[in-house]
Protein backbone atom coordinates (compact mmCIF):
# COMPACT_ATOMS: atom_id res chain seq x y z
CA UNK A 1 0.00 0.00 0.00
CA UNK A 2 1.75 3.26 -0.93
CA UNK A 3 -0.07 5.66 0.70
CA UNK A 4 1.17 4.11 3.84
CA UNK A 5 4.85 3.18 2.51
CA UNK A 6 5.55 7.11 2.14
CA UNK A 7 4.02 7.86 5.32
CA UNK A 8 6.05 5.59 6.64
CA UNK A 9 8.95 6.75 5.05
CA UNK A 10 7.94 10.55 5.69
CA UNK A 11 7.67 10.26 8.90
CA UNK A 12 8.69 6.76 11.00
CA UNK A 13 11.68 7.18 13.12
CA UNK A 14 13.99 3.90 13.46
CA UNK A 15 15.44 3.67 17.03
CA UNK A 16 17.74 0.97 18.46
CA UNK A 17 16.19 -2.49 18.93
CA UNK A 18 14.77 -2.53 15.81
CA UNK A 19 11.79 -0.53 16.89
CA UNK A 20 9.52 1.79 13.90
CA UNK A 21 8.07 4.83 16.04
CA UNK A 22 4.94 5.28 13.97
CA UNK A 23 3.04 7.09 16.55
CA UNK A 24 2.76 10.71 14.74
CA UNK A 25 -0.19 8.57 12.23
CA UNK A 26 -0.92 5.15 12.96
CA UNK A 27 -0.43 4.23 17.11
CA UNK A 28 -1.04 6.87 18.93
CA UNK A 29 -1.98 9.74 17.08
CA UNK A 30 -4.31 8.66 14.52
CA UNK A 31 -4.67 10.11 11.01
CA UNK A 32 -8.30 8.97 10.40
CA UNK A 33 -8.04 9.86 6.77
CA UNK A 34 -5.55 7.04 6.34
CA UNK A 35 -7.02 4.60 8.74
CA UNK A 36 -10.25 4.97 6.52
CA UNK A 37 -7.77 4.32 3.67
CA UNK A 38 -6.22 1.31 5.50
CA UNK A 39 -9.65 -0.35 6.41
CA UNK A 40 -11.03 0.05 2.54
CA UNK A 41 -7.83 -2.09 1.30
CA UNK A 42 -8.09 -4.89 4.03
CA UNK A 43 -11.77 -4.78 2.68
CA UNK A 44 -10.52 -5.41 -0.79
CA UNK A 45 -8.01 -7.83 0.12
CA UNK A 46 -10.53 -9.80 2.33
CA UNK A 47 -13.03 -9.59 -0.52
CA UNK A 48 -13.32 -13.16 -1.39
CA UNK A 49 -13.89 -14.70 2.39
CA UNK A 50 -16.69 -14.86 4.30
CA UNK A 51 -16.17 -12.40 7.89
CA UNK A 52 -18.36 -12.69 10.40
CA UNK A 53 -15.78 -10.54 13.03
CA UNK A 54 -13.24 -8.94 13.55
CA UNK A 55 -11.08 -9.57 16.29
CA UNK A 56 -8.11 -7.53 17.57
CA UNK A 57 -5.98 -7.08 21.14
CA UNK A 58 -5.91 -4.03 22.83
CA UNK A 59 -4.67 -0.95 22.79
CA UNK A 60 -3.68 0.33 19.32
CA UNK A 61 -5.28 -2.57 17.30
CA UNK A 62 -8.84 -0.98 18.78
CA UNK A 63 -9.03 1.88 16.44
CA UNK A 64 -7.62 0.06 13.12
CA UNK A 65 -10.23 -3.01 13.88
CA UNK A 66 -13.08 -0.54 14.68
CA UNK A 67 -12.70 1.62 11.14
CA UNK A 68 -12.04 -2.22 9.38
CA UNK A 69 -15.32 -2.80 11.12
CA UNK A 70 -17.40 -0.31 9.34
CA UNK A 71 -16.42 -1.76 5.68
CA UNK A 72 -17.21 -5.49 6.25
CA UNK A 73 -20.11 -3.96 8.76
CA UNK A 74 -19.46 -6.60 11.15
CA UNK A 75 -18.79 -6.36 15.06
CA UNK A 76 -15.26 -5.89 16.00
CA UNK A 77 -14.43 -7.34 19.51
CA UNK A 78 -11.26 -6.81 21.48
CA UNK A 79 -9.15 -9.17 23.52
CA UNK A 80 -8.20 -7.81 26.97
CA UNK A 81 -4.51 -8.45 28.49
CA UNK A 82 -3.62 -9.41 31.74
CA UNK A 83 -0.53 -9.66 33.84
CA UNK A 84 -2.39 -12.07 36.37
CA UNK A 85 -3.43 -15.86 34.99
CA UNK A 86 -6.40 -15.85 37.90
CA UNK A 87 -9.14 -15.10 35.41
CA UNK A 88 -12.78 -15.95 35.41
CA UNK A 89 -14.44 -19.27 33.56
CA UNK A 90 -16.34 -17.63 31.04
CA UNK A 91 -13.65 -16.49 29.23
CA UNK A 92 -11.22 -17.67 26.60
CA UNK A 93 -7.58 -16.87 27.34
CA UNK A 94 -3.71 -17.93 25.60
CA UNK A 95 -0.65 -16.60 27.07
CA UNK A 96 1.48 -14.91 25.64
CA UNK A 97 5.09 -13.66 26.04
CA UNK A 98 6.22 -10.34 24.33
CA UNK A 99 9.72 -10.70 23.65
CA UNK A 100 9.50 -6.47 22.61
CA UNK A 101 8.49 -5.90 26.44
CA UNK A 102 10.21 -8.83 28.29
CA UNK A 103 6.86 -9.93 29.74
CA UNK A 104 4.43 -12.88 29.11
CA UNK A 105 0.79 -12.05 30.03
CA UNK A 106 -2.36 -13.46 29.26
CA UNK A 107 -5.21 -12.01 26.60
CA UNK A 108 -8.94 -13.02 27.16
CA UNK A 109 -12.29 -12.85 25.45
CA UNK A 110 -15.37 -13.23 26.74
CA UNK A 111 -16.49 -16.73 25.62
CA UNK A 112 -20.18 -14.52 24.62
CA UNK A 113 -18.23 -12.06 22.14
CA UNK A 114 -16.42 -15.32 20.39
CA UNK A 115 -19.23 -17.56 18.97
CA UNK A 116 -18.12 -21.09 17.85
CA UNK A 117 -18.39 -21.38 14.15
CA UNK A 118 -17.72 -17.86 12.83
CA UNK A 119 -15.28 -16.59 10.60
CA UNK A 120 -12.69 -14.63 11.87
CA UNK A 121 -10.96 -11.86 10.33
CA UNK A 122 -7.32 -10.76 12.70
CA UNK A 123 -6.54 -7.08 12.69
CA UNK A 124 -3.19 -5.66 14.62
CA UNK A 125 -1.13 -2.58 13.45
CA UNK A 126 2.21 -4.27 14.00
CA UNK A 127 3.39 -8.08 13.57
CA UNK A 128 6.95 -8.71 14.51
CA UNK A 129 7.64 -12.27 16.48
CA UNK A 130 3.63 -12.58 15.74
CA UNK A 131 3.48 -13.88 19.73
CA UNK A 132 -0.08 -11.60 19.90
CA UNK A 133 -1.65 -12.81 16.34
CA UNK A 134 -0.43 -16.51 17.62
CA UNK A 135 -2.58 -15.85 20.80
CA UNK A 136 -5.58 -14.64 18.47
CA UNK A 137 -5.44 -17.88 16.80
CA UNK A 138 -5.68 -19.66 20.21
CA UNK A 139 -8.69 -17.75 21.41
CA UNK A 140 -10.12 -18.82 17.66
CA UNK A 141 -9.17 -21.97 18.17
CA UNK A 142 -10.45 -22.36 22.00
CA UNK A 143 -13.74 -20.99 20.45
CA UNK A 144 -13.79 -23.60 17.65
CA UNK A 145 -14.41 -20.27 15.45
CA UNK A 146 -12.35 -20.67 12.33
CA UNK A 147 -9.96 -17.73 11.04
CA UNK A 148 -10.54 -15.86 7.99
CA UNK A 149 -7.41 -14.18 7.81
CA UNK A 150 -5.17 -11.87 9.56
CA UNK A 151 -4.54 -8.37 8.25
CA UNK A 152 -1.74 -6.15 9.74
CA UNK A 153 -0.34 -2.88 8.72
CA UNK A 154 2.94 -2.97 9.51
CA UNK A 155 5.24 -6.28 9.04
CA UNK A 156 8.56 -6.74 10.38
CA UNK A 157 9.84 -9.05 7.67
CA UNK A 158 13.34 -9.72 9.98
CA UNK A 159 11.14 -11.21 12.01
CA UNK A 160 9.53 -14.11 12.34
CA UNK A 161 6.35 -13.48 13.14
CA UNK A 162 4.69 -13.64 9.38
CA UNK A 163 6.69 -16.69 8.29
CA UNK A 164 4.73 -18.52 11.35
CA UNK A 165 1.39 -17.60 10.68
CA UNK A 166 2.06 -18.07 6.67
CA UNK A 167 3.26 -21.73 7.29
CA UNK A 168 0.01 -22.66 9.29
CA UNK A 169 -1.88 -21.42 6.17
CA UNK A 170 -3.61 -18.52 7.40
CA UNK A 171 -3.89 -15.86 4.72
CA UNK A 172 -1.60 -12.63 6.35
CA UNK A 173 -2.15 -9.74 4.05
CA UNK A 174 0.62 -7.23 5.28
CA UNK A 175 -0.20 -3.70 3.77
CA UNK A 176 4.11 -2.48 4.03
CA UNK A 177 6.42 -5.31 4.70
CA UNK A 178 9.56 -4.26 6.37
CA UNK A 179 12.44 -6.27 4.83
CA UNK A 180 15.32 -4.10 7.03
CA UNK A 181 15.68 -1.20 8.97
CA UNK A 182 18.31 0.72 10.74
CA UNK A 183 18.70 3.98 12.57
CA UNK A 184 22.15 4.34 10.40
CA UNK A 185 20.42 2.89 7.01
CA UNK A 186 16.38 3.60 7.30
CA UNK A 187 14.01 1.24 5.84
CA UNK A 188 14.04 -1.23 3.14
CA UNK A 189 10.48 -2.53 2.16
CA UNK A 190 9.79 -5.98 0.94
CA UNK A 191 8.64 -5.63 -3.31
CA UNK B 1 -29.67 9.97 23.23
CA UNK B 2 -32.86 7.22 22.94
CA UNK B 3 -31.09 4.37 20.73
CA UNK B 4 -28.44 4.34 23.35
CA UNK B 5 -30.63 4.07 26.13
CA UNK B 6 -32.19 1.38 24.72
CA UNK B 7 -29.45 -0.27 24.26
CA UNK B 8 -28.54 0.06 27.90
CA UNK B 9 -31.77 -1.42 29.40
CA UNK B 10 -31.27 -4.20 26.95
CA UNK B 11 -28.21 -5.62 26.99
CA UNK B 12 -26.80 -3.48 30.14
CA UNK B 13 -25.50 -5.71 33.16
CA UNK B 14 -25.89 -3.96 36.63
CA UNK B 15 -23.00 -5.55 38.58
CA UNK B 16 -22.87 -5.41 42.44
CA UNK B 17 -20.45 -2.31 43.47
CA UNK B 18 -22.06 0.39 40.81
CA UNK B 19 -20.31 -1.41 37.86
CA UNK B 20 -22.73 -1.27 34.35
CA UNK B 21 -21.35 -3.98 31.92
CA UNK B 22 -22.02 -3.23 28.47
CA UNK B 23 -19.41 -5.35 26.68
CA UNK B 24 -21.80 -7.02 24.98
CA UNK B 25 -22.32 -3.71 22.53
CA UNK B 26 -19.70 -0.25 23.44
CA UNK B 27 -16.60 -1.65 24.94
CA UNK B 28 -15.23 -4.59 24.39
CA UNK B 29 -17.60 -6.41 21.09
CA UNK B 30 -18.42 -3.15 19.27
CA UNK B 31 -21.47 -2.46 17.46
CA UNK B 32 -19.88 -0.46 14.80
CA UNK B 33 -23.21 0.96 13.59
CA UNK B 34 -24.22 2.15 16.87
CA UNK B 35 -20.42 3.59 17.39
CA UNK B 36 -21.00 5.67 13.95
CA UNK B 37 -24.47 7.26 15.47
CA UNK B 38 -22.48 8.00 18.55
CA UNK B 39 -19.98 9.80 16.68
CA UNK B 40 -22.87 11.71 14.67
CA UNK B 41 -23.98 12.49 17.86
CA UNK B 42 -21.06 14.10 19.11
CA UNK B 43 -20.48 15.95 15.83
CA UNK B 44 -23.96 17.48 16.42
CA UNK B 45 -23.96 18.32 20.24
CA UNK B 46 -20.18 19.94 19.57
CA UNK B 47 -21.04 21.66 15.92
CA UNK B 48 -20.99 25.30 16.95
CA UNK B 49 -17.18 24.25 18.85
CA UNK B 50 -14.05 24.58 17.18
CA UNK B 51 -12.03 21.31 17.31
CA UNK B 52 -8.91 20.71 16.00
CA UNK B 53 -8.22 17.35 17.45
CA UNK B 54 -9.86 14.93 19.55
CA UNK B 55 -8.35 13.10 22.98
CA UNK B 56 -8.97 10.16 24.89
CA UNK B 57 -7.21 7.39 26.77
CA UNK B 58 -6.30 4.02 25.89
CA UNK B 59 -8.16 1.63 26.15
CA UNK B 60 -12.04 1.54 25.87
CA UNK B 61 -12.12 5.15 24.13
CA UNK B 62 -9.75 4.46 21.53
CA UNK B 63 -12.76 3.14 19.01
CA UNK B 64 -15.22 5.63 20.04
CA UNK B 65 -12.63 8.34 19.44
CA UNK B 66 -11.69 7.45 16.23
CA UNK B 67 -15.32 6.87 14.67
CA UNK B 68 -15.87 10.43 16.38
CA UNK B 69 -12.53 11.63 14.18
CA UNK B 70 -14.33 10.83 11.05
CA UNK B 71 -17.16 13.04 11.90
CA UNK B 72 -14.97 16.22 12.67
CA UNK B 73 -12.05 15.15 9.93
CA UNK B 74 -9.42 15.67 12.48
CA UNK B 75 -6.60 13.79 14.31
CA UNK B 76 -7.70 11.31 17.25
CA UNK B 77 -4.95 11.26 19.64
CA UNK B 78 -4.57 8.77 23.17
CA UNK B 79 -2.91 9.42 25.98
CA UNK B 80 -1.26 6.00 26.99
CA UNK B 81 -1.60 4.57 31.06
CA UNK B 82 1.45 3.50 32.67
CA UNK B 83 2.29 2.36 36.27
CA UNK B 84 5.61 3.88 36.38
CA UNK B 85 6.44 7.19 37.30
CA UNK B 86 9.89 7.51 35.34
CA UNK B 87 8.68 8.52 32.37
CA UNK B 88 10.38 10.57 29.23
CA UNK B 89 10.54 14.66 29.07
CA UNK B 90 9.37 15.10 26.00
CA UNK B 91 5.61 14.05 27.26
CA UNK B 92 3.04 15.41 28.95
CA UNK B 93 1.98 13.40 32.00
CA UNK B 94 -0.58 13.76 34.74
CA UNK B 95 -1.39 11.57 37.45
CA UNK B 96 -4.60 9.67 37.72
CA UNK B 97 -6.07 7.33 40.69
CA UNK B 98 -8.37 5.12 39.75
CA UNK B 99 -11.25 4.59 42.61
CA UNK B 100 -13.04 1.71 40.32
CA UNK B 101 -9.70 -0.10 40.20
CA UNK B 102 -8.03 1.14 42.99
CA UNK B 103 -4.89 2.05 41.82
CA UNK B 104 -2.65 5.03 40.22
CA UNK B 105 -1.42 5.27 37.55
CA UNK B 106 0.38 8.13 35.70
CA UNK B 107 -0.94 9.04 31.83
CA UNK B 108 0.99 10.65 29.34
CA UNK B 109 1.10 11.82 25.71
CA UNK B 110 3.87 12.77 23.34
CA UNK B 111 4.25 16.89 23.28
CA UNK B 112 3.89 16.79 19.56
CA UNK B 113 1.04 15.26 19.45
CA UNK B 114 -1.09 18.02 21.90
CA UNK B 115 0.57 21.08 20.46
CA UNK B 116 -0.57 24.62 22.31
CA UNK B 117 -3.03 27.07 20.75
CA UNK B 118 -5.40 24.07 19.48
CA UNK B 119 -8.79 23.38 20.88
CA UNK B 120 -9.11 19.41 21.96
CA UNK B 121 -12.56 17.47 22.58
CA UNK B 122 -12.46 15.08 25.24
CA UNK B 123 -13.76 11.69 24.51
CA UNK B 124 -14.27 8.52 26.79
CA UNK B 125 -16.59 6.03 26.67
CA UNK B 126 -17.88 6.13 31.07
CA UNK B 127 -17.73 9.17 33.37
CA UNK B 128 -18.02 8.21 36.86
CA UNK B 129 -15.30 10.32 39.52
CA UNK B 130 -13.54 11.23 36.40
CA UNK B 131 -10.28 11.09 36.96
CA UNK B 132 -9.48 9.93 33.80
CA UNK B 133 -11.20 12.94 32.54
CA UNK B 134 -9.77 15.03 34.94
CA UNK B 135 -6.51 13.90 33.67
CA UNK B 136 -6.89 14.71 29.96
CA UNK B 137 -7.94 18.49 31.08
CA UNK B 138 -4.49 18.06 32.91
CA UNK B 139 -2.73 17.20 29.87
CA UNK B 140 -4.48 19.97 27.76
CA UNK B 141 -3.45 22.04 30.61
CA UNK B 142 0.10 21.71 30.58
CA UNK B 143 0.08 21.65 26.54
CA UNK B 144 -1.47 25.45 26.45
CA UNK B 145 -4.44 23.84 24.52
CA UNK B 146 -8.43 24.81 25.28
CA UNK B 147 -10.88 21.87 26.21
CA UNK B 148 -13.94 22.76 23.74
CA UNK B 149 -15.47 20.06 25.70
CA UNK B 150 -16.21 16.24 27.35
CA UNK B 151 -18.19 14.04 24.70
CA UNK B 152 -18.55 10.71 27.01
CA UNK B 153 -20.93 7.83 26.08
CA UNK B 154 -22.74 7.22 29.85
CA UNK B 155 -22.28 9.32 32.92
CA UNK B 156 -22.79 7.93 35.78
CA UNK B 157 -24.96 10.41 37.34
CA UNK B 158 -24.76 9.54 40.84
CA UNK B 159 -21.07 9.64 40.88
CA UNK B 160 -19.01 13.37 40.86
CA UNK B 161 -17.06 13.12 38.21
CA UNK B 162 -19.86 14.75 36.10
CA UNK B 163 -20.63 17.90 38.64
CA UNK B 164 -16.46 18.72 38.77
CA UNK B 165 -16.17 18.85 35.55
CA UNK B 166 -19.51 21.43 34.65
CA UNK B 167 -18.21 23.18 37.49
CA UNK B 168 -15.10 23.91 35.46
CA UNK B 169 -17.41 25.36 32.85
CA UNK B 170 -16.35 22.40 30.83
CA UNK B 171 -19.48 21.66 28.54
CA UNK B 172 -20.16 17.96 28.88
CA UNK B 173 -22.27 16.10 26.58
CA UNK B 174 -23.27 12.57 28.16
CA UNK B 175 -24.85 10.72 25.94
CA UNK B 176 -26.64 8.77 28.78
CA UNK B 177 -26.75 9.95 32.18
CA UNK B 178 -27.47 7.02 34.06
CA UNK B 179 -29.35 8.69 37.90
CA UNK B 180 -29.44 5.41 39.28
CA UNK B 181 -29.29 1.65 38.91
CA UNK B 182 -28.73 -1.24 41.07
CA UNK B 183 -28.61 -5.33 40.32
CA UNK B 184 -31.96 -5.21 42.37
CA UNK B 185 -34.03 -2.36 40.66
CA UNK B 186 -32.25 -1.86 37.46
CA UNK B 187 -30.93 0.96 35.81
CA UNK B 188 -33.16 4.81 35.86
CA UNK B 189 -31.80 7.13 33.82
CA UNK B 190 -31.89 11.24 34.02
CA UNK B 191 -34.22 13.15 31.99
Amino acid sequence: MQLLKDRILAEGRVMPGSILNVGSFLNQQVDIGLYNEIGREFYRRFSGVPVDRILTIEASGIGIACITAQYFAVPAVFARKFRAKNIGNNLYSAEVTSYTHGIDYTITVPRDYLPGGKSILLIDDFLANGCALEGLVMLCESAGASIAGAGVVIEKGFQSGGRHLREKGIQLESLAIIEEMSPETGIVFRD
